[in-house]
């Protein structure tokens, strides 16, 4: 029973693993198509956004499975719980790069107001606070999750600072307007997919240390 | 035991609508804020969302025990998976109120470039949405999750309505540019709000129906 249980956190974990490669590639395709002016390459992140919709489900599937089967506790449960967590927000990071991948297609047909260098920047930050929060939970380990937590931060003050630029561009030219406001919308994206990977982050130290919460949750377990 | 499970499920359901309660009026508030400029009232949802993160840790906890007390099985445990997914989504909404709040703190000293009515009547909207998926979820009802679904157009339609309307007063005026920003990531903030409304009737629609999901899900617990 026990060697079953293993294999299917394992596959989760596999498939938390493979799903968060897919985020990572469609955010890194989504910029490159904006930088680049490349609509097809837009219009592939759009097409490959399923896999990633299949594997939640997919994850999803497993994991109640392995509910159902194991009624696991204590790490295990908190495993579970944070899988489920963790493969809805790593759903939501894919949408977002597909919604900066329309704003490529929309921008691909105007000549770009400003050389793009801050957002692929703040892009390659949040690509990495994917990744690591992925390991993070993966190796359940917690230095690495508070990493991505502070690496919060600078992306939040990257966002403030585009934002800002964008202004004085704005106010430059009203014609800058609507393109300026569309590159805001992909700041903000980057900022969503880098408060999900903070999600993440924070899922993963409680998962591991089973602070604060922990201990409500055994007071309450005790009385059973 | 059976009747301990639907006590608890009972009181899960319970401090679901009592967050969704504080989140309805979380919203309420700081489009009041924003639109009376009231500072004191966007401070007020900013100290208030500490209630709604205790009532998250509160449900995350009730799930966790009923899981490990009952080891639920189908319409059971898509209750419970259901329910840690909508208490996570009504944190986030909480959050989003937060932002507004505090676009609503930073925009009362300035005097407003124009009369609010798109965006209160779009945090009506929401507001409905948000209650709408909670009646949803508490009374199993799909039909009504259905409707919250379809919202979400008319939200998005409207997001991008005022987004145009900013735009001219941009164009008219470069002063206005950072209060039409301003302005454009509160309409976000709905936005998103009814996004994850539109989650929430969806985990409905699946926790009732187990559509397709269910389909997979028992070929795997077959076997068991």
């Amino acid at each position: 029973m026990e060697r079953h249980l293993d294999t299917q956190i394992k596959g989760i974990k596999e498939s938390l693993i493979k799903m968060a490669g897919l985020v990572e590639s469609a955010i890194d395709k989504a910029i490159r198509a904006l930088k680049d002016r490349d609509v097809d390459l837009a219009q592939k992140v759009m097409d490959e956004d399923g896999a990633i919709n299949q594997l939640e489900i997919d994850v999803e599937i497993e994991c109640r499975s392995l509910l159902a089967r194991h009624q696991p506790v204590a790490v295990d449960l908190r495993f579970v719980m944070a899988s489920t967590k963790i493969n809805n927000d790593l759903e939501r990071m894919g949408d977002h790069a597909v919604n900066i991948a329309q704003k490529a297609l929309a921008l691909g047909k105007s000549r770009p107001i400003k050389p793009y260098i801050d957002i692929p920047y703040m892009a390659g930050i949040v690509q990495s606070m994917v990744k690591d929060s992925i390991d993070a939970f993966v190796e359940g380990d917690v230095a690495k999750a508070q990493n991505v937590c502070k690496n919060d931060d600078v992306v939040d003050g990257l966002e403030v600072q585009i934002n800002r630029e964008l202004i004085t561009y704005m106010m430059e030219d009203p014609k800058n307007i609507s393109q300026a406001l569309a590159l805001s919308l992909v700041a903000k994206n980057l900022e969503r997919i880098a408060d999900l990977s903070t999600n993440i982050g924070e899922e993963v130290i409680y998962m591991v240390e089973a602070k604060t919460i922990k201990h409500h949750f055994e007071d309450v377990h005790i009385k059973k």
